[in-house]
């Protein structure tokens, strides 16, 4: 499938400036996006790191309660190396993050090649995200956008749920998956009377590779029946799976993009992050614990240079998926750098299932 | 506080029988406890393991979906060490337990020093409990008896809630807290017309040790507003703290014990693990979320041979708390191995505690 889709590059750091001179922007990705209208809404998320470079120590941005970020310069010294994106402070064994993201609206036509014109910026506003706020999903149940989105701060990783009726302003309604807990994507309507949304735990102890779960709800506010839904089962999603797009129902049930990582060829060595690559999953539509089918290889894997080289090399990341009649829409973010997307002929996109 | 208190043994595993005549009892510990009319009740955890000694192998049981338990030997040369409770397989990087545990009921007379009679015993009864059932705590909310327990499987650590209105058969009400979540307590009432939880997520990413959180529910089985509540801030509570008793109502607020742990000596040792002490916390009656006032000391802390030796070694563990009138009855797990119990004065135990 992979090789007859015409991928393009929508968005790229050099697109956007930073909120303040001492930082650089690093990515613009994972974004979630809705059709207005004759529009294309996108919620990306903006990762930004310090300018400087301090011979000897490295600089950790935050965001400060007060509402500005900040730089604490850690000694190098005193730091491990995790990967691009992480380090740990040897003191406490606690980790740190090495850029902090906010969450910033594009808006243009559909199938327009204009610039992109920008909407509200949604800045960490609290504790509990002043390491960052990061890969917004959208999905729209009645008039209302419900948003999840990732908060890090020194409690950890875990999923907001926020809303909003104009993607104007953003309500948000506090934490709904304690740490660690991202991936986190609403299905759009009820099913038998109860919400439904896909997890991802990422426990500490780790007697398998991290799980898509399933959860229900009856106000999206309080979650429940919380079950594995789907393992990783093939190479290219052996070190994790996880949401992906939330779920657009068609006519063979609920369909979604998913991402599956491979493990990486060293462990232990430094800055070894496996390859990301997205397959589809097919739910029953009136039991989305009954999974029909799934991709055995890979929908889209990172080949563009745009894919294959950037802040996190080899990552393809969906994150929104819409249904434009005889084609599926897939939005994605690349190397944890730029925004990409596909369309696809939905019956070839079937086709690529592997039915049992 | 503790050098004035008189410890007493309950229960240690020469009292109890194993389930088949392969294994051997290595634990009777970490107890629900309710007072039902003049009686105590105990629901406690037991961990079993293979009674053989295979040369180079080394036994791993789990329940299997019959409902029998059984064991998988597996090489000593493919696994790797992590302390007496764990292994890791090295071949994909996940963990096993070394024992496995089911649930226990122990009744007797309030006072008496007769043997405790048994009551039902809890099997796991599921693929999420293959790797058994742990550490129970027991809320009475009007007249029924709400059980938190932890269910460990291949998907990893999860709380599932149960209820009982005879403590003779559970009914299971599915995943509460998805991996890793244990030490989840019920308070024993709605507060503002919402229920109320602490419970303690353990994520992959340590951004900090691990917290105590607070969360809220209309119905027990959806929880959300998840907040973090406590974190460890003094040494002995350095590598992690968790609830502990399930709250009782005093005149001064909501009152638990809780555990904390300290940092092992050394990180990267096998068979490290810290010393497990107890502490108080005293929360807003209206309000949970605010702490009034905690332990800087431990209450309790492993002074006797049967805390300070075991399956693992210096372990204080405090599950239920019972207001006796003028007392507080404490009821605890000793080095997951035995249960233990002390009565304290309740202005004691609240004259221990710092006011800020």
């Amino acid at each position: 499938m992979n090789s007859q889709l015409t991928k393009k590059r929508l968005l790229s750091p050099a697109d956007i400036k930073p909120t303040n001179d001492v930082f650089e922007v690093i990515g613009v990705f994972n974004p979630g996006v809705i059709y207005i209208d004759d529009d294309v809404l996108m919620l990306a998320r903006i990762a930004e790191r310090p300018l400087e470079d301090r011979r000897g120590f490295t600089g950790l941005p935050r965001w400060t309660s007060g509402g500005d970020s900040t730089v604490d310069w850690v000694a190098n010294a005193e730091l491990q190396s995790i990967d691009s994106r992480v380090v740990k402070t040897k003191v406490d064994g606690c980790l740190r993050l090495t850029s902090v993201s906010y969450l910033q609206v594009f808006r243009r036509k559909r199938g327009s090649a204009d610039p992109w014109s920008l909407g509200s910026r949604f800045l960490p506003n609290s504790p509990l995200e002043s390491f960052g706020i990061e890969d917004a999903r959208i999905t729209q149940i009645d008039q209302t956008y419900w948003i999840t989105y990732v908060a890090v701060s020194p409690t950890g990783v875990a999923t907001v749920l926020a809303s909003s009726d104009d993607m104007l302003t953003l309500e948000r309604h506090g934490i709904i998956f304690p740490p660690e807990n991202k991936d986190v994507v609403l299905f759009p309507s009820k099913i038998n009377g109860q919400y439904y949304a896909l997890h991802r735990p990422n426990p500490s102890s780790r007697f398998s590779p991290p799980q898509i779960w399933l959860a229900r709800s009856d106000d999206l506010i309080h979650w429940g029946d919380h079950a594995p839904l789907v393992a990783g089962c093939h190479c290219w999603e052996g070190d994790r799976i996880g949401a992906g797009t939330p779920p657009i129902l068609i006519d063979e049930g609920w369909l979604l993009a998913y991402h599956g990582c491979s493990r990486p060829a060293s462990e232990t060595a430094a800055g070894q992050v496996g390859v990301y690559s997205a397959g589809l999953l097919l739910l029953d539509r009136d039991d989305p614990s009954r999974v029909l089918t799934r991709s055995s290889a890979p929908l889209l894997f990172p080949t563009t240079s745009y894919e294959t080289t950037g802040f996190v090399p080899d990552v393809v990341f969906p994150t929104a998926m819409i249904d434009a009649g005889e084609s599926i829409d897939l939005y994605y973010g690349a190397a944890d750098t730029s925004i990409a997307f596909v369309t696809m002929k939905k019956q070839a996109l079937l086709d690529s299932l592997h039915w049992n």
